[in-house]
């Protein structure tokens, strides 16, 4: 079986500078280097694209579920998306891909990250293959059962990288140039694990999710604090007890109050106030490469 | 006649600092200094707040027209509501408001600034105290038949406050300090002028309008370049011949090709890509503080 990637960009339909890329490149074949990998790039909620908004009924993202597969409705138009990609390019699909690719921007300053879900052994080696070559942080999205579906998780194997500080709707010199960064540079890492000849590396930074925590809200559970300044912008920097946190008009100001330290991540994300979570808190750990996450990999593309 | 403000915040539904404010200061009344003058606090267009986006059917900002009001049907959601706005705080309305003062955000990096619409007496005074209180720049809209029918425009005296940069949907703490900080300061200058004892500026910094450009489109009318880095977040600084201005894939940069040299503002608004305009050219000028201005301003807040 040849190796193919599925590369998708407007999995959220407002978050366009992706989309824009993969048109640009529609037009241009040449504009991106894809190392000889043949790919398959999609738009994935090209309905939300059209509205300009994050989804239409359902958070696609969310929405890689069995129980979402099951209901075949009007209503359930990202349920339906998600099913078809799968069926167009799933492992068992149309043009299986073995791995998929997953474009994303943030309101929140990430930079350019790589989000792998759950812990498993060919996420690890590509990413740790791009952190590696590129620097990147990995966060490592697991234990959090109200977040669940994924994309990527329809796949073999699949990373999500989220580039960020950008408003929705707006395309950014910056965010589209590391957007074509990191696409060929994946491609790049791909191939060369298809050829056997490649240098994987002895240790991996990881962000490993622990909790996400709430905005301040008031009795009736409206909003009621927002980021402190000094917390704004502070993604990747630690948290320490006593560190300001919020802060509500009143004066008052909220500050961290657990003895552990924290490595914060997506801090005030537009998108994510409807699901209650202000920032996501991570530990920082370095782990060993582990042997079977390359065996993994190196199985998975170079099936025949 | 009491002396009347008209505050809105959510003209455009997605601009949500103005609004959170607003909803702030409603359950803590102590929270905004009015200086003793009477406000009307209103949400622009609550409807497009709840769907999260900048309207419904059409931009509300540009809907304070003769045509508009004459248009009742049911797709024409911000004309009502243009309407209403008049017919409840308009100078003949039912709590009549001299002053009109409307709350915007941008996701372009304007820092504050105030927006005057054409020449109008007691704008261009309530704006000059204002720079001269806090410094701000003020740009002139006029010249530009495309664009019409500003809220501001059906007072007898009103400004626009733009804040940015900032994403759409989300609360960032430097914007809603800044807006207060502005808000309390519109107040308290206007309470002054209604005492007589206000000193006005004797001259003006104006960024007057002159033109607004697009992305560069291919023959299809596709945008097929983006705003070049080097211009990115340079809104204010000055644009001259040969500058970079955008970008295209194919590795061209476009350069700014006119003699004339300029001062960019809302480069890369994200909301104005639907209007065909990535950036608006103005001139700074600096011009003479006028005694009729004042005579104006003094005038209509002194109305008995």
């Amino acid at each position: 079986m040849q190796l193919k990637v599925l590369l998708v960009a407007g999995t959220h339909g407002n978050e366009i500078n992706g989309i824009w890329l993969f048109e640009q490149w529609e037009k241009l074949p040449l504009l991106i280097n894809t190392h000889g990998i043949k790919t398959y790039k999609v738009i994935g909620n090209p309905e939300a694209k059209k509205a300009g908004k994050r989804y239409i009924f359902n958070d696609l993202n969310r929405s890689f579920l069995e129980e979402s597969f099951s209901e075949i409705n009007s209503q359930n138009l990202e349920g339906m998306r998600a099913i078809q990609l799968v069926q167009l390019y799933g492992i068992k699909g149309e043009n299986p891909c073995q791995i998929a690719l997953d474009f994303h921007t943030t309101t929140a300053s990430m930079g350019s990250c790589l989000v792998v879900y759950g812990r498993r052994d060919s996420d690890l080696a590509l990413a740790g293959l791009i952190q590696n070559k590129l620097g990147l942080p990995i966060y490592l999205h697991e234990s959090d059962k109200k977040q669940t579906g994924f994309l990527v998780e329809s796949w073999p194997c699949g990373l999500v990288i989220e580039i960020g500080p950008v408003a929705q709707n707006l395309l950014n010199s910056r965010i589209i140039y590391q957007t074509k960064l990191i696409l060929e540079n994946l491609l790049e890492q791909i191939k060369d694990i298809s050829n056997f000849d490649h240098l994987f590396p002895e240790k991996l930074i990881i962000h490993r999710h622990i909790k996400s925590i709430d905005f301040p809200r008031d009795d009736e559970g409206n909003i009621n604090g927002f980021v402190h300044p000094l917390r704004q912008g502070k993604d990747w920097h630690p948290l320490k007890k006593d560190d300001d946190l919020f802060c509500k008009f009143n004066g008052e100001s909220i500050r961290f109050d657990e003895d552990e330290q924290y490595i914060p991540v997506f801090i005030n994300e537009s998108s994510y106030m409807e699901k209650n979570i202000a920032m996501s808190l991570t530990k920082r750990e370095l782990w060993l490469f582990e042997e079977n996450w390359k065996r993994c990999l190196v199985e998975l593309v170079s099936q025949k």
